[in-house]
């Protein structure tokens, strides 16, 4: 373990994905361990916005569709993001939010087991994925409920009347990671489907949805893919469950021929029906840029070093801030982490503000976890170092007890 | 009646709204008439993507949500919208896509009279409308289907099992405008609501939902709005239904307190429960910054250049393209009428690629429709004039019989 700053920076001399981060556009002077929430863009992001609003957009007008190819960007993309998750091209498509997607792909496993009403999750799951079961399960009345149970509770609670399980792979408040293989065979062995929510997953932790044997899942498109504040989603199904793939969110971007403006709904083949109202272009074509990055990418090389970097941070946390009532609330254990570690701590959230305050940027969530990010397409060993040297600073000097560090912001 | 190019160009000299078209980037040598499909960019649009890119997402990453007000930025462009349709500020909302939105808010008609479960439209609705009912009915089994009518058997089908009446308020084929006011008020005394697309015409054809007595409405940001490829869309909700109002897309965004990040769903008061998923921002920000235009334009005189340019348009195409075979397709009363006028031709498709090969832009809908919008916003009197010039050449020389302009392109 290196114990000095000089040491840390031969750490990034020697990284094999250090050239990655010139690719980014980052503000100078900021240690950015957000990119959990919101991924930054990169340096060709905006070039491609201004080509796609000036040449494309007003110069081809309603031509572009054709001329420029925007009719086919939702499968292109897709296609991109599909490696990624260890999924097949036409196992993807790209389309509305994480949340409208989930919607999609819950109604279609509940359909799929008609005589179980159950959807399984646990409390600790993204809000908006409970929140999506619950418009459903009040949608549908006596045809599906949510059951939400501890996450120890999970196996045992997979019963004869549970349709789907649906659960995100990393934990988002402390970065714990399901374990999707052992999940997934659980809950088929149970006759149930599953549905996994990738949103903290897809482009920091190496996903192989068809070695797991999947059935459905959905992912973010902002986070660790870096396709801008509400980027457009994605969202998985397994090949063998094509056929019978029916959502109620049936748009005519979805239909088998859109232009052909029948009055009867007719699925597109696969996934392609996944796609419902007219695409957000311009969304899509900076999620489209963000992505270019992984395509020269190794996803294993990822894991490695965001391990090294959490390893890292985790390991100055203890050395550095012993005697300051931090607790690890992520898994000790790599193989059971994503690309984040969270601290406990009862001043956690002006702690956070006074590390902001300081050009290091993590997060809170209630009620005392300070949230860091370690996206290993960009930060580099030394941001850890001195996240950590921040993290002292502040604690040494009690620079988080300024009153001035105790006001809400409304997004947090 | 003009008789000359010369006298055209006096009615642009004498237009009160002709300033407006050097705010858009439109190209050199080309007549637009399809901004009834597409809306072009205003210059400015990519100047801010730009700052939105640079400035807001690269400089200030996560804290953009607070420091750059993009928390906010749904409600902001809602409450620009909210003046083009007739609607107080806090009626309307802005999130997902039309198709996404008005499966929202049939949900939510379909639930406030559960004793009927009739969805009625017209057969000439625009498919992704027809489409999302059908997927609301599906999922719903025996508590929602849709009837579909002709357009003259729509009032004496507003029986005692309709719910809600769902119309576009201007035909996507033929430019015909429905009567909202007593189509909503035959709705209500058969004891139905009433749920009107504006896709075709918020920007370019006054709408006063609140004075119509509307109950919702849903329409499209990226036509006559310019808001760019699948734009965001917007939602109406009148007043008196906001505290009833229940739709099964529950997300986070739609939560009273998104950031409490609770486990159990609770909607944020009126329409902003209607947001679901994270706000897709720059497609947002392209949306906002196109209705600037709008903030300084009267409807009423945006509508009055509107029935100038089709009645120029109608009036022309009769004296000039008489021999033709062509037949109006809109309805001739201008009352009647949208922002647009379809031309019915056997040969209509053929003859729309020969005038796109020449730079007017107009688009088909089968079998034999030519369509020509007509944004008030930026078409000029001589771009009327022009169209028709190049119609009656290709027709006079059977330009259109060459066998390139068979060649169907993906998107018509």
């Amino acid at each position: 373990m290196p114990t000095t700053r000089a040491e840390v920076l031969e750490l990034d001399a020697d990284d094999e994905l250090a050239g990655l981060r010139e690719r980014f556009a980052l503000p100078e002077g900021v240690v950015y361990l957000d990119g959990n929430s919101l991924g930054p863009p990169l340096a060709s992001t905006a070039e491609s916005l201004q080509r796609a609003v000036g040449a494309d957009w007003g110069g081809e007008l309603i031509r572009a569709w054709n001329t420029c190819g925007w009719i086919d960007l939702p499968a292109r993309v897709a296609a991109r993001i599909a490696p990624l998750i260890g999924a097949g091209d036409d196992e993807v498509a790209v389309a509305d939010s994480t949340s409208i997607n989930l919607f999609k792909l819950l109604a279609a496993a509940v359909a799929m087991r008609p005589d179980r009403p159950v959807i399984l999750s646990e409390e600790e799951n993204f809000p908006t994925d409970l929140y999506m079961a619950q418009g459903l399960a009040e949608l549908l009345g006596d045809r599906a409920r949510l059951e939400v149970v501890a996450r120890e509770r999970l196996r045992e609670s997979l019963g004869r009347e549970v349709a789907v399980l649906m659960l995100t792979h990393v934990d988002f408040r402390s970065g714990e990671l399901h374990d999707m293989q052992q999940l997934t065979r659980a809950s088929h062995e149970a006759g149930a489907l599953t549905l996994w929510d990738l949103a903290h997953s897809a482009g920091a932790v190496p996903v192989d949805l068809n070695a797991c044997g999947a059935d459905f899942a959905v992912g973010c498109g902002y986070k660790y893919l870096n396709g801008g504040p509400g980027a457009p989603a994605f969202a998985y199904v397994a090949r063998r469950h094509h056929e019978r793939l029916r959502t109620p969110l049936t748009g005519w971007m979805g239909h088998r021929e859109p232009f052909a403006f029948s009055t009867r709904y007719e699925p597109a083949s696969g996934c392609a029906r996944l796609l419902a109202g007219t695409p957000p272009i311009l969304s899509l074509i900076a999620l489209d840029d963000a992505l270019d990055l992984f395509s020269t990418v190794d996803v294993a090389a990822l894991r490695r070093k965001s391990v090294a970097l959490t390893e890292l941070f985790i390991a100055l946390v203890e050395r550095r801030l012993a005697d300051h009532r931090f607790r690890l609330a992520s898994p000790r254990d790599p193989d059971r982490r994503g690309s984040q570690v969270s601290l406990a701590h009862p001043e956690g959230f002006a702690i956070v503000q006074a590390l902001i305050a300081r050009g290091v940027i993590g997060d809170f969530r209630a009620p005392d976890l300070l949230r860091f990010g370690f996206a290993p397409a960009y930060t580099r060993f030394v941001d850890v170092w001195d996240a950590v040297e921040n993290l002292e600073q502040v604690m040494s000097t009690a620079e988080w007890e300024r009153p001035e560090l105790r006001v809400r912001p409304r997004v947090t």
